[in-house]
């Protein structure tokens, strides 16, 4: 049995809550149970200066943490004057993941900057924040059409992640921090709309896994991600 | 008439949710109309380093803005690499106020770190802060209590904030953003709920302003304050 | 009786020493007492990036203090790799009270950058840095003027800053170290030639304090800053 | 055919130098083709404040780039004051790696840095860093064992790295820098010497693949993570 | 004939002013010329970790100029963030040229730290600094002394600085910002008292220089270094 | 007799070797004994703003160490986010000496950026720099010619550096790292192929030296610069 009390491929409740923000073009905030993100989507006219001229856009993401979204109070990085590299590592995975499926060339000289803030954690904060920050992304762009800047398929398909882990000898989906906290093996899975593979990230904690193990736990994220898709289909409709 | 079409004297909706974090020992979710703040209060077993052995508590504040909380999307803070000035001054401040109520002694060498995150931006921004902080340094002085960690009146009084200013020549109360940016004269008032006056700061934007005026914006802060002193207790119990 | 024996009214000795830079534009050496703050206004040609194109100049200030102008040595913020927010905080508001008082497109898209740094220190450095700063702003202006850059009145009035506070329960002027370190209140204003207010700082260090003191301070500070104002005066002349 | 004119399943040439360095504990020069990584391994009595008293060592790893190592010159870290999120991903990556092959609690309350410098890149210099980092890991051991300062089995097994990716549509082992700016999948594998799975890292770079390919590509790792095993045996012994 | 009409051998009018300082232990405002440099010694009951426990003490400097102490303002280091390569090799210097002369084991485990702050700059800033380096420190040992703190001779012997150039082929001494702008060849010497060398600095800023004239700058040096420990010896009295 | 057994005016063996890198337009693995440095020249078409439309190039130099290059592990300079002191010393004394045999019209408005990385530390790291950035430069310049970038005597003399020092009583060549620590008096020269000197730095560590004995330093110095410019005819040819 689970810690917490969920099937093995059974998803925390997921809502995906679209025009939070006043001022943001697109805004979600995402809950996976108790891990909640805020992911605005913001239209910027200027561009990353190497991609000038060439006629296409950006997608960038940024993630941060309130200090007090997770059980210990963790020191603020704008006061600690960094980053993290894990903050730096998540927000990376999040902008590839966006970019894989939004078609720059339609999206003209314009970066969108999408800022996934966790304001609780409860795990699987960069899962939730990919899967938030495709709808604020679908509502920034909707926005952009609807003043005529942009036209055509400018998001090319869904894009959801969500992380699986061997607790306890099964595999699971959706990992809880406490289940994670206790996990053999914890992978991530971002995967799009039609079922393509985007990213994989799968580290073992404690032992090795195997070639088996892993199938398992790719097979549980499709599932799980096919139901997330779903969720934001649901949601923008 | 004010753009917002409040009176003089009329607040905007106020609303102080508690009880707004899984995890902090207080938190407090503070809206002053548009801006809104999440204020979470976390205790901690360390102190400063200078305050060592001396049987005192110590109160510390952090403020953060999300990068689109505001209308425009603004560089985040941990990314650049430092806290701007003017986070710096708004948090040392918020910190001050909430020491000017609290019985250092009778908190025990234990320090209590308030974060003041605006989620979004509307104008007044430390002022809700330094009213939501209250309740959530309330509601983790409480959480202590109830734990036999403090007793006593540890909370000498209420704190609360509110800005005033002269716009189009008339003294206006709790000013949003269109109505500051337009401001001849910002001023910031904190008070106890006993009426004592913590910290003023008046700044001439455009002209400089008389004794009248000035008494004039202090008396409308006195009586906005009395009311968000009156919300504080209602949210507390 | 005040610690330095000084009546409730008194000023410390002030002295405003001007042309003290071999380069600068503008300089002055004021001295409140054993504070003592070398101010130099420089011209530079360039202007912040946002002002570019309106036709206007601008005034910023920068605050340092030598590592030795405190009873204790500080680390020098150089090395610390950062300016505190207490250092921050002056220098906002030594750039906002200049400001208050020069006609900006009379400047031109020219900026004046003052740089008040403090030699010696014994409270009031702000204070001091603010009035011997309108010195050497006005000769820097005057520099200007004789070589045909600026016409018409850019200076538009006079500025200066005095401290008060509450120390032994009596309303006092211009605290020195002593004084402030043990005042209940500790307040600073800003104001021109003319009597018009540009900033009030009032804070309670110990208990808070009421509209009646607030009024007394004020009262000091005004008669306070008309004297240093008659100083200013002598001092161009 | 790939542009190395390699098999698919065809390693660049590898080689693995021991004892490089004058200093270090242990080292290892190592070559995949152009690829080239010193890895130095560092024996520090200190250990990570959080790990202290808990009788367990820890293993962790530093990345580096000689500015022109790359066909362009980069930016030096070191003078542009940070290290790139990139570097920091690979870095956590190596020790995260590494301590999965180590038994922390023989290694006693000692920490071992083993630093991975690329004197010269041609792709895949992660998995080279983790292959050789492996070399210098147990040389540094064996020099402890020799001072009896540990003893039983440290290492509980090998650990290599090996990228594949999608080239023309035919999954590919180990790529060169000219094939990985031209692949749309790009894949890292970390396994042990016993075939279990540490690390899985997948990126689409251009379209999603599919799970079929993403079997081929691991498939592939697996038998070129056996020859760089076997290769590291011959080097140790 | 130099710009400065001086001989070649000629020092600037160099005075040595002590006691400028209110609260440091060791003072003294040091001019070359235009040159004006505020150095303080203070007494620090800290140590260099790496020294603690030798019974021994140190010495350190640190060095700064105000931002309008030349011609063109520069930027304030504590504002960008860090200490230039310039400012970095002048405080090292200044640092090991007074331990030269100190008997650190007598100090006690104790550090004074000597800031040089450039009020006023014209060339020779850092053999000014460590000439009046000298007098400060002398003045804080007998502070020291004074209390009890130290016995026996602390202080070895004097130190003092001077810069050589050639300037139009001619070797000359003490050479101001004009003349160092275009002198062929920098030289600043570092000498003892009783005329041991301490530290040479030579650089061609054009042509190589040659062994004859290097002597003629060694030279001049000993005997403009020789008058400058008597001045030194002066003050002192 | 010294430590490492050699005649007073002994060279260690030096070795420098030519296009160790795959990419840089000019690279040389320059050997003094134990300590390695890799120097490599890369050719860039931007140049410093303030030499923009001057018609002249630019050489550059940066300094670096691998963590484990010498005998106790040093921190990584890009992690602890800044460059020591001493490196910014270092890279400016190579810049400086580099430039003072270039041709900086005849390279026209271009930038050669020459990074020397210390793989392995015994000691004279300075030295061997310069003496190896020569060659790589040179080759460099060659790769120009060879495309028609360049014409002249671009590279206007050698430029090759040593160390000497005062170590038991005896002014010895070239001080390994045992040497160094133990040696009473460190200096360092940069002469030309022609005899011109070009820096000079000579500090005590110990006891001041005299003039005949630093003397004796240049005269060493000065036979083994010919031997090192020999060595880098015999490296080119």
């Amino acid at each position: 049995m689970r810690p917490s009390k969920r099937a093995a491929d059974e998803l925390r409740a997921v809502t995906l809550e679209r025009s939070v923000s006043k001022h943001a073009e697109g805004s979600c905030l995402v809950k996976f149970g108790d891990t909640h993100v805020l992911c605005t989507a913001s239209l910027e006219e200027r561009i990353p200066p190497w991609l000038r001229g060439q006629g296409r856009g950006w997608v960038t993401a940024e993630y941060g943490m309130l200090p007090r979204a997770t059980g210990e109070r963790m020191r603020r990085e704008a006061s600690s004057g960094k980053q993290s590299g894990r903050t730096q590592e998540i927000q990376r995975l999040i902008g590839r993941s966006l970019r894989a499926i939004v078609d720059l060339p339609l999206l003209g000289e314009r970066q969108i900057s999408v800022d996934c803030d966790v304001i609780q954690a409860d795990g699987g904060t960069r899962t939730a924040a990919i899967t938030g920050a495709w709808v604020a992304l679908h509502d920034c762009i909707e926005w952009m059409r609807a003043r005529d800047m942009v036209a055509g398929k400018v998001l090319k398909d869904h894009i959801a992640a969500i992380s699986c882990g061997i607790h306890g000898g099964q595999a699971v989906l959706d990992l809880d921090y406490l289940e994670d906290s206790d996990a053999d093996t914890d992978a991530n899975f971002v995967m799009t709309g039609s079922g393509g593979i985007v990213e994989i990230q799968g580290t073992a904690e404690g032992e090795p896994f195997s070639e088996e193990q892993f199938a398992q736990l790719l097979a549980l994220a499709k599932s799980g991600i096919g139901r997330l898709v779903d969720l934001q289909k649901m949601a923008i409709s």
